[in-house]
């Protein structure tokens, strides 16, 4: 007996998602175990693993598989199979396989130049390979679709579901009503002080990090805690594991870490088991993802209840032992009115961030600015947004990796992850009861549940904006953030 | 530009090495670093890459590129890339498909089976699945040469370039000769005690064996010392890591599996670094690797000049303080006369245990034996061999993992790798100006060097006896192993 097409075309699927895991797992180990000279070989590995994947999704094989399919006559699972596999295949194909390679060997180049920039702190350096880089991404967007604005074109490599005019509607909205919240913060004179910069051992550091993993009820039979530079999550509903990093001046930056990364962690555990390799057991795109790492960390672990719960943990490390539920709640809500790097940003000057990047990245795509312009272009945007002015470039246009790795149009996903987390939070709080006082009790399996239920078992069945909309009876809308933000902030600052 | 014929078969050399170095990091992961219910969908990643680098294998393509290939013409390096790929070519696409499946699927239900009759001691639970396992393996041997005895056919899977008939020669010699040893030692009376048997944390040993590590020259830049439940190396030229495991009963029981690793991977790691991929830059068959970690195992941490080097650093943890380099090098040594326990056996009584297995399995895939024989065959032959029986199945024909996993033919290159490692160490002792003191004095530079120079730096360049022959100038020979062998124990026990 052979197989039907829509099995075939799940086989493929499956064998992409192997390649693909067995991918994140050597990029795990090359972050987290590899000894320092392992990168030669593993970077021809993973080269060779990204060209297999590839190789069978473009495969005429595949296209005739899809071909042969009635995607009106499959069942629900079926069709996220073919309306996923069928996507990739279509973006996919309509690339050139040599642009795809100059493209890869570009972005690496430009990266080890990027790196080097950063570290003598001249833009100069990084400007050429960058413009070539922008020109092939250019080139890139054109022959997936030569009408579109390219920007949007690239803005669907991350998020394929979320309508670009949504998106714009949302970032003009944080904006507007960010740029205001943040010059009255400034004005009101507040200045909270941060009481985590107390001294902790690496060793306390992790014992509590693993406590607060237990405390959240993270799965250790699927899961593992390390250090890496920049924290992390990989893997899938069998084995997704978290890395963070210690931070020996400030615990906060190893707890919020922490609690981010367990969030990516849970949705990736809590996709259904038995679709592992299909779409349907496959996380939905970066945005929905963002959503469930800040709904941990913002909306539960920047929570007063939180601390309610928490403080006494902290307490049992010495030199936190004088710490109050009220110090530590401002303290991990403070903004910083100073601070000009996205990755330290509190949540209100964040999404200014993301607007800088995101107004700046749309015109060089667009080409209405040109790379040799963005240093100066940055420390205008930044005057503008923020009122301050960068020192240097590495606190300013060098500061982020993603344009030198070409991630054009990645931002925005940051930003949206925010506002989607407020609004599945708002749902979730009309179906639990009395969560405020369950967060202040230290349980947290009722909202683990609701996130399971609503989000994490569906997969990719759905596209985005309905996941969205079933979970949370409305399309994506920015005023849960806004409205959650403004009462937050209203009530430290009293303003 | 076209690439040439040979250019295409490195090319696809190399994407088969990159992902079976790729499903070797995703063992070493699974061993070492995996949580525990990662386990299915690891299954399914390596299953995935083991068929893809199979069906580059036994393409359609790679035959084209063979098929236009004038291996005549082809410098040294070119000339290894062909025969061997050539080699595996032309071995797997004479097996079907199906049949590959179906023993990948039967041996590891086998597997799963041998576990349970090992832990209810009940030969009877795996008998069936291992006459289908046997039945399937006789197919397979039948399928790429049904003129040859089928257990030739099955010994070449490991060792493609050892004359079958002179591993039957180095076989019977290493029988009739450490039989008589064996029986010799046994009526000496003489017992030297374990003095290895004192306690020692975890913690110590640890810092004991990174100590010997750096002591042998393990360059930690490429390589990491973590702990599995069985002791291996996976790697290459790159990137080649050691597993060991601690014994807080018996400190020499980790302190050996160390340095037996390590000789693994000095092998891995003194490949050609621009050959990675190639057969140039990759290791030979399995008597080769044995020979290396055997050489550093017994010929270097067994000698009495070894002791004298190390000794005082064992004498550094409490427990060992009054240890002489007398009792140790006895206790390393001494023959366990009632031990039926290959993996723990003697290096006298080793290859009777290696020998027992050869010539069970060789009849049982040739068809002179039952399955269902098995244990009564086992019994007697222990009795013949050794004066012994073992009191159950688990000491007995359950004992070791080979068979059940459908590896038959794998057993005689330990005993093969034991007789080349004498073999090549006689050889090196000519070279190396005294090596004794230098070992002494734990200089093992030169040592180190010569087994680059004249092993590791070869690759897969040369056939295996090819290689012997222009390492120690003769081919395989069983008499350097012997007089080693004799010349210790006959000291030890006064013979």
């Amino acid at each position: 007996m052979t197989d039907s097409p829509i099995q075939k075309l799940k086989d493929k699927s499956r064998k992409i998602t192997n390649i693909q895991e067995a991918s994140e797992i050597l990029h795990w180990d090359q972050e987290v175990m590899m000894p320092e000279k392992g990168v030669e070989a593993r970077q021809q590995q993973l080269s060779t693993l990204s060209g297999l994947s590839h190789q069978i999704l473009v495969s005429d094989e595949l296209k005739q598989i899809l071909e042969k399919i009635n995607p009106s006559k499959l069942d629900e699972g079926g069709k996220s199979s073919y309306r996923e596999v069928k996507r990739e295949h279509d973006r996919s194909s309509s690339i050139d396989q040599e642009l795809i390679e100059e493209i890869s060997s570009k972005s690496s180049q430009t990266l080890d130049k990027w790196k080097k920039a950063r570290k003598e702190g001249k833009f100069e350096i990084v400007q050429e390979d960058l413009e070539e880089l922008i020109e092939l991404k250019r080139e890139y967007a054109n022959q997936i679709n030569s009408e579109e604005e390219p920007y949007k074109v690239l803005f669907k490599d991350y998020e394929p579901y979320i309508e670009f005019e949504n998106m714009q509607e949302v970032m003009e909205a944080l904006r507007d009503e960010l740029t205001d919240l943040f010059k009255k913060i400034k004005e009101s004179g507040i200045r909270p002080e941060n009481c985590f910069e107390k001294e902790a051992s690496e060793e306390r550091q992790l014992e509590l990090n693993e406590d607060i993993l237990d405390d959240l009820g993270y799965d250790w039979s699927r899961g593992r805690l390390d250090t890496s530079e920049h924290p992390f999550t990989v893997g899938n509903q069998h084995d997704a594991r978290i890395t963070t990093r210690f931070n020996t001046d400030d615990i906060s930056k190893s707890i919020l870490p922490t609690i981010h990364e367990f969030g990516h962690a849970l949705y990736e555990l809590g996709l259904p088991k038995e679709y592992y390799g299909l779409p349907a057991g496959s996380s939905r795109d970066l945005s929905i993802h963002e959503s469930q790492s800040r709904l941990w960390e913002n909306h539960v672990a920047r929570s007063k209840e939180f601390w309610n719960h928490f403080t006494p943990k902290l307490q049992e490390i010495e030199a936190f032992e004088n710490i109050s539920v009220e110090q530590a709640w401002k303290s991990i809500n403070r903004v910083k009115e100073e601070n000009l790097i996205r990755v330290e940003a509190d949540e209100v000057s964040y999404h200014l961030h993301i607007y800088l990047r995101y107004s700046l990245e749309r015109k060089l795509i667009n080409g209405e600015i040109e790379v040799e312009e963005l240093p100066e272009k940055w420390d205008d945007k930044t005057e503008e947004l923020f009122g301050l002015s960068p020192e240097n470039d590495v606190e300013g246009v060098l500061q982020d990796i993603h344009w030198y790795q070409g991630s054009i149009g990645y931002f925005t996903t940051y930003s949206l992850g925010s506002v989607l987390s407020a609004q599945i939070y708002n749902a979730l709080e009309d179906d639990i009861e009395n969560l405020d006082e369950k967060i202040n009790n230290g349980e947290f399996t009722e909202l683990r549940e609701w996130l399971k239920e609503n989000i994490h078992s569906k997969g990719s069945l759905y596209k985005t904006e309905d996941l969205v909309k079933q979970a949370t009876g409305e399309n994506l809308n920015p005023d849960h953030f806004l409205d959650y933000i403004e009462d937050k902030y209203r009530n430290i600052y009293n303003l």
